[in-house]
């Protein structure tokens, strides 16, 4: 697909260079708006506006959610009022929303002033919604059935209707005080017979989430029971909007690349990576290098304890890299895969002392793996001397172990309390393992070579 | 939403141990299969079978399709064949597919025993395509259209239908040799004239997959597109069955999980974390462990060329963690990061010099606040030694910038050359950070302390 992709943008590039609006129009109006989206950004901003007039109304509405902010911008400028009121007019509330917050006041300001006064309420209400919350992504716009409608006159409602909603496959039935009593899907209506209620066929089992109930736990309830709508209720459980599956998708998306970042020490951003500036990168990343930086230190605390030792052996130093370095992966990988259980709900914390033996059994695997591997080698290379050789070998075994046990144990315990597992698994365990890994270092090679010496 | 699941789940518990059926039954048939599956998994094997006798039938072919394996084979042992039979003809052909995949050999044989000759060809051919491949999250079950049909016999087909299908919304239009010409949801059919045709209404233009091309890239068009189900096509161009959101959804947290292992440099694998033995497990974490480790070597090799400058001042030592510490986790921040921004697509390979333009910006910014923090309690905590509070801190800001440099390009130029982002950003980086961290600090040591001794 992507090979097809690339073609086609370059042929509407020469197409648009050589000026041909008849023949670009042609193809533009065969393709989808997030594909000329796509070939608006490749051009300058002078161009937007001439292609935008040659596309089809609704398509150009539709190209126009999916530019990035600048281009909107931009657009928007080139725009004469009524066409911009034409425009904001086609969106869907959520995505209307979704741009005001990025536009700057002025644009902002425009817009409102384009825009009904009933409409202009709605939208402040999605605004004030908080990041991240159920009310940030949905969508105000949604069917609507009267419970003691026959299926008949429903299907005479699904056709008439001309209101702009993102999806009509699930409708929704309230009370008097708009409170959800049930969700009919259009297979109900299908399957069930002209005369029957549509109170008699809904489903009145209706999962729903809260206005301020988390964006991922909705994520998830999408994929745990495969909807394609989930409706959105405030605290007094009346229907205030509703959820599509594209969004919750974009959810998931966004989450897992998150859970990534917060195990590379990284405070998560929803800011697009090329237009946010270094230093508010830097300050997402600053306070998790200090804190671990920190944590270093007690490291060169541990290592200065046997400042002794390497003079006695100095070849002691040079394995100090690979171990902190072997604990370290071991550990990730433990706990990267304990998070991948958590989140494919594989496992939960009451596996604990399961997971537990699993991970001691593997280390163990790997501990004498890796162990008779460098036995073997430092043997050879490091002046056949053997207590160094044992020393590598028996702290390999102990170290593998050590990062197992933390690497399962701190994701579940974080997913316990409450705490982020990513954030526990990530940063936290690369750093304890150092100081663990140096103390099992340093106490073999006392037991060893020092005792003996 | 959790708790009250988990309320539930005790709720039910209760009225099983009471062995009250009759209120079991009743609140069993108010739930999704799901949650009733997550029910039968805390419960013994023996009662599987009395429970699912409690439920409605069509319900109960629900929930089997959730239970994990092991399960399933107990439900199956406990049931006759005529019971095994409906069971399997309610299930729809993917789902079907899954479940023989992992099955045990005598249990699969019983299975197709109850099956049509018809059916176990179309699952022969499912079981068929590669892991990963759209051919295998696909399902052969669509709702088929013909386009000289008129929008009101299209409805009358869409209510009559009673055949099992994932989703009828989106309906299939193929030509005489079953190529695929167009598709029409019924959110179209609803939009249209009762006598205009199938064939005027149908979009032509269709986005197809097909059966080899790669789930994560089929999933990515899904997010593209925002759409409900996709049509997958054979070399010929030939409708051979379609993909539903739901497993598109399912394709997308699992990749993304998957990158988040192959980061921690562990290789994926599919299976169930609990079932999986631990030589499984110490399988797909050797291999990089032991790369990883003998890279090692290299920095223990770096380190013995620098055993003079420990003996002429050991205090150098004790803040090689810290350092290469902080290299590897300012490295795997920008490789985090950058391989968040390619998933979005907020960046693609021809970005290279923007994205690296700004990391060197966040290194100096990072680098420079890292580095004084360090020379003043260098400085203060380790004998008002000058020269070394100054190695330390700029070896700081040259490893901030490297770190930034390695993290960012590398996961870029794996893109480019079709590699795995993931696999080089995590384990690699780490360890060409931690040999260029060591050779920055000896270089810088050199420079502002040996040189003037």
């Amino acid at each position: 697909m992507a090979v097809n992709l690339k073609t086609l943008q370059d042929e509407l590039t020469l197409l648009y260079e050589a000026k041909d609006y008849k023949a670009l129009k042609a193809v533009l109006e065969e393709l989808d708006a997030i594909d000329i989206a796509d070939f608006l950004d490749e051009l300058p901003w002078e161009s937007f506006a001439v292609i935008f007039r040659l596309l089809p109304k609704e398509l150009g509405h539709e190209v126009f959610i999916h530019l990035d902010t600048e281009a909107q911008e931009h657009l928007l400028n080139a725009l004469e009022d009524p066409q911009v009121g034409e425009l904001i007019a086609s969106l869907y509330n959520d995505d209307l929303a979704d741009i005001l917050d990025e536009l700057p006041a002025d644009m902002v300001k425009r817009i409102l002033r384009n825009t009904s006064s009933n409409r202009r309420k709605e939208i402040n209400i999605l605004l004030q919604y908080p990041e991240d919350s159920a009310g940030s992504i949905m969508t105000t716009e949604y069917m609507h059935l009267e419970q003691d409608l026959t299926i008949e006159e429903a299907f005479q409602k699904l056709r008439r209707t001309k209101a702009k909603l993102e999806t009509i496959y699930s409708c929704y039935v309230t009370d008097r005080r708009n409170v959800l009593i049930g969700v009919i899907t259009v297979r109900d209506i299908f399957a069930s017979k002209a005369d029957a209620l549509v109170s008699d066929v809904m489903e009145e089992a209706v999962v729903s989430v809260n206005t301020h109930d988390d964006q991922e736990e909705v994520a998830n309830l999408f994929t745990r029971y495969d909807f394609l709508a989930m409706p959105v209720t405030d605290r007094e459980n009346r229907l205030v909007g509703i959820i599509t599956v594209d969004d919750a998708m974009d959810v998931i998306k966004e989450e897992a690349v998150e859970d990534m970042q917060k195990m590379a020490a990284v405070m998560p951003s929803e800011e697009d990576y090329l237009t946010r500036s270094p230093f508010s990168h830097a300050k997402s990343r600053i306070l998790w290098l200090m804190v671990l930086m920190f944590s270093g230190y007690i490291n060169a605390f541990i290592l200065t304890g046997f400042e002794e030792a390497f003079l006695l052996m100095p070849a002691l130093v040079g394995y100090i890299p690979m171990l902190t370095g072997t604990g370290g992966n071991a550990g990730l990988q433990s706990s990267a895969t304990i998070i991948r259980a958590l989140t494919l709900e594989e496992i939960s914390f009451r596996d604990w002392g399961r997971a537990l033996w699993k991970e001691i059994r593997i280390g163990l695997v790997l501990g004498l793996m890796l162990g008779a591997v460098n036995c073997v080698r430092v043997y050879f290379m490091d002046g056949r001397n053997f207590p160094l050789a044992l020393t590598v070998s028996v702290a390999l075994l102990f170290i593998a172990c050590s990062a197992k046990i933390l690497g399962c144990s701190l994701p579940m315990l974080a997913k316990k309390f409450k705490l982020d597992p990513a954030v526990m698994a990530g940063p936290l365990i690369n750093t304890l393992l150092d100081a663990i890994t140096l103390l099992i270092y340093f106490g073999v090679s006392y037991l060893i070579i020092f005792s003996r010496m």
